[in-house]
């Protein structure tokens, strides 16, 4: 599809500028035949700009045009200013690259289905699928080749479940949510006690419930209970290689990253930001709105609105206080050999004159023996 | 189904006491209709408590009735009291919701066998797993949908195959293992040497093989070796998204929790504790007993009972020493200061009076001058 | 099948030398049976030693006899000298062990393959894969069991997707690469915004893109681009469990180590290496050669050819020193004490004497006050 700027800025609801801040006719006659980032955008292709401080990356660009906030301009080639530029973006995107239909396929007569399960109206079942005894789903769900709907499981309506994700029995997963591929839910918690001289696994009686509008991200894994529930709460987002082990209870609209992992039994309020690779610790609690900075290691609850970093994490405001000395430290050290060398200096010039008093120190393993006469020998 | 808390307390074999202390007939006839954990029970529940020190948690639970250990009680509401609360809580649970009983399919003709593939007595191959040339299943075993076992794999008797996990080829799982959803045991060992300006991978003739009683968590990686085996031994249990390198062999009854990686070549003895986000490096050697502490570092062999953590990992009572002084830090670094002062002070008193000796410092980079006089000019 | 050593040595290109340093003929005559590693090898089977350095390694192995590098012996037993010890070795075993040829299906008529999909000469799609709507395959390219190719994906000549592995829509994969197990390509990036109260996820109008000669571990996930492309570069091999966040370039010859993540947006040069376990924060840049350590921290740009250690990561100079200096902090703090005590102990001398000034000097919370007496009192 070929379109002129001036199409595209009716289009987009946006205001049309060329390179000398006008909307002259050759800017409005410029064809456009497609959307692209910054990297990748050749003459004929529109590009975005998403923030007025990153207007100076357009110039390494070779697209044609770009979508701006409003006031960038003019700019070094025509430009579309948008409020929302994200926005505008992606309806140009959509307009020149229309996104492949999804295909309907009902429930595949390639699928396995169990003649137990319970499957509502406008359900896909892709190919090579399996779903179990007594499993139901939901309106409109779609359910692709390759994923396990283990006995039991209950699957809301409007919810995806990518291929080859696994849902073990009586998962419960609420409406609208995305399970990505590859995605383990439900297997057994990571629990022994030692009988008869070898591990023996703990009950694995319990299952996993996700809330609605969740989004389990690919290759994570959520661990069953042990006697109940391990919970997601609604709107709790899940990036991949996540692990959230047994008993743990998420509240809502957590935002967990990629390969962080929540220990046993552990609880969060709403709102938690866990950020990427982090680990928290078993039966810790973390308040609502409660931030852990990038690969922290959380081994105590954290309050609520509350931010932590480090290893073990700690505020946020003390980390960065910490690193500061830590990046100190060597400069400390010299520092302190040079004290301790004025020290003596002193220690020898007033002691000489006036040997008053005797002092003991024990030295310190490692460290230069401390050397102050006794007043035997001073004297 | 429901019981009275007599007969449950009849049929685990606890004691049965009133919030009087006693076994009044209220108590007895009281009536249970499931058993939950504190969070989720009802008025009509049974919950567990399985330590004296967690008693105070029952107040907020709803339940009707809790199984607790011996001499728990009296409590606010009626209690069973049984020497192991967990056993008898697991039993009370398959008492109001029955486990659902393993459909037996036998080999499902939607199962894709090789004809070359020899297996036992009494084994279930789900619809959809393939089953390569010349694999060996042992009596017994479960090989759960979209399971992939490559040819040559031997899988012994009574072990489970949880589905989509992938056996890459001539793996061999001994018996009474369970291999969880997605795992991937036998890929290729991540080394190469540059060959014409590129990367070209090593050889990749090795296996894995693991022993009898292990478990090997969702979505785990256990790569094969580079000639020989990986091994992981008897009993040793492997949590979720764990990454075992090739050529690595561990010992018998590790326990290695989430999301640990463990390079190539490393070794371990037995009964080993990894907990959770631990990295371990390549060739090197973990002593029986030891135990690397939550999101260790470990770049040195470790003896044998042993306990180390941090990053990189040091023995436990030395990294908290460590961890102690780092919280010292900041107030060590004002300390400093204040002692310079304090001693440029001193030194003012005390060569103002007698200028005796010259001294040269070196300032350190960074670290504002140090100001002694000289002789000639104190003079 | 049974070798001489004497033949073993011939077909190896080898010198063959027994434990006097000659080339007896009861050496030549030795049967070897098979070729292991030191650990497995039993008195009939040859085995390796790859460096000089490790050849006290042979006095515990049972090996019949060891492939060795020149100059190594003589030694216990006999040995064959080779330059390339790792090629002389892989030869030896897949001449006692022969690879499972690897069995060409064709088509399966078992596999699932959109009637629009356009498949090369010479491809294998093994049983129970599913190809989309509109995917290509290239000549000579395998599709193991259970993989998922979902619509629009292209896929290199000689590229092999092993079992399992999941490519959602329009997924880019160059010539001869290796996809590994459970792998996850173009799942949705992880970015939301708040809209009404709840997170609402970002556009997913991208792919993912993997140039020729690329290995995409076991478990590993790469998540597709908001508009565009995410970017792995010719040649790049990435290990098992890693996770590469939507609109990343990765360059040419990259080395990423297990359990690796980089956040959104990040982009590297060429040979860029990562080693286990790292994080890369997004939107930075990693140089040409850069070398990121293991479990390093990374928040900042990276320039080429430095290497980076810790957490956060910094040079791995400076990551050394400051190491070092953390390991003498306990004693730092000994000595400042120490220091103190003998500045005390001189002021209480110095002033007791000579009177003279007035120090005031405020406390730190939390360490010792500091007695300076005034000089009214000390007066």
């Amino acid at each position: 599809m070929t379109l002129t700027l001036k199409i595209l800025a009716d289009q987009l609801g946006g205001l049309l500028f060329d390179a000398a801040g006008a909307a002259t006719g050759d800017a409005q006659r410029q064809q456009i035949i497609g959307a692209a980032t910054l990297e990748t955008a050749g003459p004929q292709d529109i590009t975005l700009v998403d923030s007025t401080d990153k207007i100076h990356l357009l110039a390494k660009s070779r697209a044609g045009a770009a979508i701006v906030p409003p006031g960038s301009g003019p700019l070094d080639r025509p430009t579309i200013e948008v409020a929302d530029v994200h926005r505008a973006f992606a309806l140009a995107i959509v307009g020149f690259r229309p996104p492949r239909p999804a295909e309907r396929v009902g429930v595949s007569p390639l699928a396995v289905v169990h003649h137990t399960a319970r499957i509502a109206a406008d359900v896909d079942i892709h190919p090579l699928a399996t779903i179990g005894a007594d499993v139901e789903i939901g309106v409109g769900a779609i359910i692709h080749s390759g994923a396990r709907i283990m006995a039991g499981c209950r699957i809301g309506a409007g919810t995806t479940i990518f291929p080859n994700a696994v849902l073990y029995e009586d998962t419960r997963v609420g409406k609208r949510c995305l399970i990505h591929a590859g995605a383990t839910v439900g297997a057994y918690g990571f629990g022994y006690k030692i009988v008869d001289g070898a591990y023996a696994i703990s009950a694995q009686l319990g299952w996993v419930e996700i809330g609605n509008d969740g989004e389990i991200g690919a290759n994570t894994t959520i661990d069953r209970g042990t006697y109940g529930p391990t919970v997601i709460g609604n709107g709790t987002k899940i990036d991949n290689l996540v692990m959230i082990a047994h008993n743990c209870r998420l509240g809502e609209h957590n935002m967990i990253c990629s390969q962080v992992g929540v220990a046993g039994s552990t609880t969060t309020g709403d709102w938690v930001v866990m950020a990427g690779q982090c680990g928290v610790r078993d039966h810790v609690h973390i308040g609502d709105r409660a931030i852990l900075g990038a690969r922290s290691g959380v081994s105590n609850d954290v309050p609520a609105r509350t931010t932590v970093l480090g290893e073990p994490a700690i505020e946020l405001r003390e980390r960065k206080l910490q690193l500061a000395t830590i990046s100190k430290l060597p400069e400390m050290r010299k520092s302190l050999k040079q004290i301790s060398a004025r020290l003596a200096t002193l220690e020898q010039a007033t002691f000489e004159q006036a040997p008053q008093y005797t002092a003991e120190h024990t030295a310190e393993q490692g460290s230069p023996v401390v050397a102050v006469a006794p007043a035997t020998e001073a004297a």
